[in-house]
């Protein structure tokens, strides 16, 4: 079955558009173990699948779809036909013969509340691991930091697999600040983007300052940058970095 | 000398799964220096061979065999034919150029007195090993430990190879917890499956968590979760995670 | 359009430099995520193009130009013709589709107030950045660090990007320095040469003395290494190293 | 010009020694980046050609010669025509664009002195270097210490480049030890073995001791083992383990 007839039920164009975001969001797991993020089977990215409403979506997304990684599969074997395609209620609306990640419902929780989110990401990263375990907010002591997460990255309550309660501590947690990472407490980094590529490099990016933050704090105090220089890079990073 | 020529005193059935287990744990070490558990020659992997008693197994399986790594040999030189096949004593029942592992005892005494064993591996990975050496059990405060673990993951007597003594502290210490994985005082861990991938993916998630609480630690006291949220997390991976 | 048109305000022999030098800088970037001082699109490299008073320099090199990276491309998409060239303002003199580097106003700055650096460097790597964000300097208690650095390496002060105040802070720090490394406060290293070649082996060696004494502090004190042996140290290898 | 007429007053079997020695000990160094040992053009392998006394050499070994890297050339470009050779009083006897490598006095001294040793290997590994510049010897807590090093790894004086008190300070502290490496005060490790390859085997097996062990002392004490069982598993290891 390809994938044109999958998801026949849907008019052509998103058709295509599931077909192009489940190339993008095989192909983006490749960052995950390339950056040291993960390890086996753990750690999934999501990408949302808009469908406008003239094509039959729903004026605040919550009929949007997402493209996600199949449960327990290694990284060397994913494909873009093994992604798996949920409503944001988390269900899967094909036929497939894989389950989806188990973090699924975190996802689409997140994707359902969140509508300007394009992308999530999930890793059990070492360092962003080691903070989320003990409840600490990783400080934003460093300029690349106050860039990209524009202050600290904040800490979510603990909260185990099986009902809303991670979706909703990620969306509490985010809603509150400009960090696009949360360290879900004694679990690990959650990061949302527009779409799944700016939520891997928030991945890569809360790993790294989550790491460099403990090494600079196990042989003493890293001095505090002030908060108006804070937001000034932050605003900076946001509007001016980058190509066009 | 062909595999199956090698051993003409086992059914045509025996003798092909012993190639092919042979084949499955050649290939398995890959996964140890990929994943940055071993350096040089450290490191081993086995697999039990299960011979049915129609074929002229015992019940109780201590007429199994199993399939180990060769002593001293680097990772680059194994290959299939390579691979030393002993008994439930650890002794070779084959000629060969190439002597079994040093840790075959400790192996073969785990399959013998743990039926459900069809996988062992030993590694030195550094953090795990690290917490060896001081005789500590870690903790558990992930999540991901959870799943895997089910609790903490304990601590073996300090053992000298040369008798039983390694074997006994393992099958000891596995046999009151839930862990696949056990870290013997002052050497290192040993982890177990029902083959030898799923003891290579304890192996790997060993030394993941080791070094997450490690690191965790070392800036401050990690946050407990509570019994029965391990107990639900190790209920749902044991029973829902990954492909059917 | 090819380099040669691009720059046809200038003679042909500065048209070849200029191309020469964005391949060198250019395959020069390579060697940051090789060398694992970099994530994502952080870091760059930039080199100098010496324009002689006879193809209408100045005196000075205040008329030279500067190759850099372009801003926020990732490692894997770099090429010559991507490489920015700037004047040492920091305005970039040709059309291109990419802008440079966020951080070219403290590497023309540099260039413009010490004409005999031919390269400069700039990471976040890790434990550079983790004593810089402490604003303390890595004290010279190694043979190889009195080898490259002759000293400490010296902490540079807090300063954001939007004036000359991140390049002030590089002249200033290392005109009273052996060390061809300095890091500037809450931000990361930046480093110099007489070329990007070698500008990138100070980044390097940088990183591994700051993770090297890291290691050190973590159990105690270093010993510290007399003024006399430095000097000693710093002398020989400065003019005796390497090959002719 | 060969490398058989480059040693044209050598006799044909000395020729071809050194030939073989010098394809070693270029491919030999690809270990040390490899195993994470050296940055840059850092660190440095050699192996001893003995020549018999019936060709022309010295029953105590003295008239025999010695391969090593060139100097400050990197990892990528070594080649076998760029090994140097050298006596044992460390002067190159051949005609070559390259110097030998800095280090060559300390492992020429090491040669002359220690008739036994075939192979010497010098690196800055990081965790190493780190008990190196507190002057500390890495304590024998490991079983895997124990086999390699039959105990504790020993430090050695601060000796600087320029006379015979780097390689005279290696040869005083091996003499009194089991040990095949010693952490030269402030500076690194150096192995000793009966060829390269077995030298490289120490630095290895030194850096992830050095870097066990130092894991384990960040959160507390490691558990010591009795005198007797590092003797026990000291003399296992050296007569039993590996093939024949």
């Amino acid at each position: 079955m390809s994938a044109a007839e999958e998801f026949s039920n849907y008019p052509p164009e998103v058709r295509e558009e599931i077909a192009r975001t489940r190339q993008v969001v095989s192909d983006l797991h490749a960052e995950l173990p390339r950056n040291g993020l993960v390890v086996w089977t753990a750690g999934n990215v999501s990408q949302r699948v808009r469908i406008p409403a003239e094509l039959g979506g729903a004026a605040d997304g919550s009929a949007d779809l997402l493209v996600i990684k199949p449960s327990g599969v290694s990284y060397d074997e994913l494909s873009p036909e093994k992604m798996v395609v949920c409503d944001l209620d988390g269900t899967m609306i094909h036929e497939s013969p894989h389950k989806p990640s188990s973090d699924t419902a975190a996802h689409a929780y997140t994707y359902k509340h969140l509508p300007h989110v394009g992308g999530v990401v999930h890793t059990h990263s070492t360092y962003a691991t080691a903070w989320a375990a003990r409840g600490e907010a990783v400080p934003c002591v460093l300029t690349m930091m106050a860039d990209e997460f524009g202050g600290p990255i904040p800490v979510g309550p603990f909260a185990i697999i099986g009902d809303d309660s991670i979706g909703r501590g990620i969306v509490e947690t985010l809603s509150g600040s400009r960090s696009p990472a949360v360290l879900m407490a004694n679990h690990g980094p959650f990061t949302i983007g527009k779409d799944a590529r700016a939520a891997v490099k928030a991945a890569v990016m809360c790993e790294e300052v989550a790491r460099a933050v403990h090494v600079s704090r196990q042989l003493g105090d890293p001095l505090p940058i002030e908060q108006k220089h804070i937001d000034s890079l932050y605003d900076r990073y946001q509007n001016v970095y980058g190509q066009k």
